[in-house]
């Protein structure tokens, strides 16, 4: 199934720089950008993230499998260098083919979970 | 009122493991797609369920009725399967008449209740 | 300003029954569409509500003057008659000019508040 | 990259009076439009407010500067007027060039955060 958007953005970023679970992957902080691709290929996608302060970083490259999804962690990418926590960004989302993105957000600073979802916007 | 979209995408998808409202069914974690069908015949609804590292289950299918809402809990599908807790998934709705799929989450593992919602992507 | 669409859908609703805050209209749970209308002149709006097991009800009538938003407090409907709480709903908006409708949701039924919000869906 | 649209509408808008976080910028209650210049020239973006009972105030005026992200907090907005606390209010967002707009709001009255986000309606 060809679904999707090739181009997406998520203008709110924001990691939460600590956690009351940090050993527990589940329940940390974190931020994710989830990703489907319902076809039929692999789909290679180029992450550019933008800061209020200094020069966009990236491409940071991901593949998504066919028929697969991935629920990306924005803190646990990496190359060419790890998103600072408590820092504000956005991030722009480039596929090699059509793919869905919804952004999410746990945020366990405090003894209570808080979550926060929406579609991204695409064009 | 013929009102909606066919194809509907809820690219982020986890029904949390836990919950401490194990015997109440409005707050124990749930993940709802919450469908409308305005429409003055029945729909019949396919649902496909992608994962991180295996291939997609379904279809699930169900009937919204005409002039009714169905806010359908994932973790209540069992027909071809249960979808596993604290798994990473996405789901594709394709539907026989336009409807509107809303997404929400709730989650109670912590003593304090979390809420998230999105409509869902469509084309 | 002309912004906005005429037709607008929530898929999710549901009043939580509960709240610790009963009598702090701020805290207490509500359900909320928040409806802007940037143009002069006044918008009138019929609302639609379909439910799960019975026949929608409404239309329910709201005016939104020019240059105005109005957050409206589904759980303040009362005519034709009150939005049963606890229960699954779904609202239909349709509006005599452009507007934009927004999604809320306060939960205060735990001692710490849950909340969550969607651009409603519009064509 | 040129991204986005220059017509943005956030129709939920709500800053919280209290926080039990008064003096941690990150924690205390707020309300965020985040935006996204992704292009390579300087955005001039205009906001209009839109209240209940009250004529709209504006415009407020901010730039993005060309490949940055601002995270505006509606909070801190104070010419022509800081935007009232525990008020209902609407936004509107006028650009020079195409941008994104993401809707945040992070409530810390309780002793618990609560968090909501959406992609803002756009056209």
């Amino acid at each position: 199934m060809n679904v999707g958007r090739r181009l997406w953005v998520i203008a709110e970023g924001y990691i939460p720089g600590g956690s009351l679970h940090p050993d527990d992957r589940r329940l940390m902080s974190h931020e994710t950008a989830c990703i489907l691709n319902a076809g039929d290929e692999d789909v290679e996608i180029s992450i550019f993230v933008y800061f209020s302060d200094s020069e966009p970083a990236g491409p940071y490259r991901v593949t998504v499998p066919a028929r697969r999804t991935k629920h990306l962690r924005m803190n646990e990418l990496d190359d060419p260098a790890p998103i600072p926590r408590d820092t504000d960004y956005a991030s722009v989302f480039v596929a090699s083919a059509p793919v869905v993105v919804q952004h999410t957000r746990l945020d366990s600073r405090d003894p209570a979970l808080a979550l926060m979802t929406t579609t991204a916007y695409s064009e």
